[in-house]
């Protein structure tokens, strides 16, 4: 993002937006010739086939292909956490993130078990944002300088990008997000969390809503709401998704938390997320009907709700056979397979 | 199977059931304990925990494992075929085997992406059963050396087992059985299969249904039903599965062909699929209320309808990871990570 340009940081936001690129729609054509060809009955492979055509339309190649897959995680510490609204104190944030350099976290035994590149991005751990019930999380220029952080996900190449997140507190964030965006009572959008029992999550409920009622008349721009209610890794998370965008990298979102930056993204464009897949529904709040909102039908569904990024990476597995089976598999002709007599 | 015994050859079979093994409880309550020290929040993994649970308690393995994971398919032909039930025609089952041995089919392209053994059994291509319109589709005799036959599926050493099938017309085969055990109005059991049009699906339907006439009276035992209506790949499956249980071998099923075979011994014993996973909800058929009648939640919906395993094969990439985060994540004392101040 270029940071030099005039005007008010958000600026630099908007200005991207219109600059997405669309599908690759020659490359999908491709992909659906070949489908036809290949020694299966037409259709056969379900949704496999049509995230195969997916990644080839955001990678805008008639051959897709999965070479770079990378899990970047973000994290970030959140203000809001003096409410008491998580069950683990904030500094297993940084313990957390330890653990993931040291190989121990269970994105990293996914990651091994399907061969994905893995990031992790600490977003000035040691600087909480501001708590959003008595002020915005971020002022406009941090909200833009870590959503240019953010876009650094794709630095060094990758052909398919998995989001996650690690931050103490970040549901409580992703909730108000949801709750600024999609209105409705607050206790629809506040979940447990890590687990948080019945006294912490009606806790968690009366600082959504003390953080709508002191935001009020500034949450109608998505991007305030990003700033005023969203975390460090919230707002990264937004701007990779950007970046991967002007790129042209496929992008798996994981759970409540990274829907929460994609659900800005939505709110700013319609088609801001037709790049993005949803890795899975998370067992987190109402990530289901947050699902629906963004349009996406999640790959799994298997009650996980850990972050991580895990269900994006999981994701990923599924993504790559889909992409190993469509370009290794035989045509009808290659295997002197009869077609079915009524094929054209 | 010792088929020396004396008495008729589904004796053999019968004398199996109660030799079946129950789960590990030992193994599940290790499997629990490590789970609550592992650094996530309890329960945040969801399904994957359990399937951690289901393979430690068939494995009987307090640290369960997965090093020789194999999918086998096991095909066969079908004299019903002559009334037009598939829009191939019945060379394509031998010549797919042919595509299977050169690498050219899609579960040749998941076997490689998720490093999966692969097996195929050809089952007398050469001999298609009897037409189940008019005669059993096979003897007692050669059902049960069939079934006797898939248990050489286990022979060699597997830790987990993917069970699938090719054959032209045996959905038609499916859904017969699925009508025989189930009842109900036919055309709830008959699907596309490789995607038949209307008027094939009425001939489907109609063939079903004459098929039930032809047998009527004789389909109370599950076995009759399976050599009536079955065939041999469906009879090598439920051997398979049998076999497995006797090994300790976790089984991860396939979609509706490999469900008829399963449906046969859940018919027999109602827990005889207790070691057994749906890999996924098939779009085939009424696959779905199959497996609410089986007691078994898919672990993949992904709208696949294809056969030969694939569905099992990628819900294995599933259980491979799961298994491998249980096993490689540290504890929240290997990794000093604060647990909850609330955990005991």
């Amino acid at each position: 993002m270029d940071m030099s340009a005039s005007g008010l940081p958000f600026d630099d936001v908007r200005r991207l937006i219109p600059m997405m690129p669309g599908p690759d729609e020659e490359a999908v054509a491709i992909v659906k010739a070949r489908d036809q060809d290949l020694t299966k009955p037409a259709g056969s492979l379900g949704r496999l086939e049509d995230i195969v055509e997916w990644v080839a339309a955001w990678q805008g190649k008639g051959q897709p292909d999965i070479r770079r897959p990378v899990v970047c995680v973000f994290a970030g510490n959140h203000g809001v956490v003096k409410h008491g609204v998580s069950p683990y104190p904030q500094s297993v944030t940084r313990q957390m993130l330890e653990n993931f350099a040291a190989g121990g976290a269970a994105i990293n035994q996914i990651c091994a078990a399907y061969d994905l590149g893995f990031k992790v991005f600490d977003l000035a751990l040691d600087l909480p944002t501001g708590d959003f019930t008595e002020e915005a999380a971020l002022d406009e220029k941090s909200c833009v300088a870590t959503m240019a952080f953010g876009m650094e996900a794709i630095a060094g190449g990758a052909d398919l990008l998995c989001l996650g997140e690690m931050g103490i507190g970040n549901t409580t964030s992703a909730a108000a997000i949801f709750a600024a965006l999609y209105g409705g009572p607050v206790g629809k959008w506040v979940g447990r969390g890590t687990g948080i029992d019945d006294a912490g999550l009606a806790r968690k409920r009366a600082v959504v809503e003390q953080a709508l009622a002191t935001h009020a008349g500034h949450l109608d721009d998505p991007l305030e709401v990003l700033r005023r209610l969203g975390g460090r890794e919230v707002a990264a998370i937004a701007g990779a998704i950007l970046a991967a965008r002007l790129q042209r990298i496929p992008v798996i979102l994981d759970g409540y938390v990274v829907c929460a930056a994609a659900a800005v993204l939505k709110a700013l464009d319609p088609g801001a997320l037709d790049h993005c897949l949803a890795g899975h529904r998370s067992a987190e709040g109402a990530h289901g009907e947050v699902l629906e909102r963004l349009g996406l039908e999640p790959v799994l569904d298997l009650g996980m709700r850990l972050g991580e990024g895990t269900g994006a990476a999981l994701a990923a597995g599924i993504v790559k056979a889909a992409v190993a089976t469509h370009n290794g598999m035989a045509t009808f002709a290659q295997a002197a397979v009869s077609q079915r007599p009524d094929a054209s």
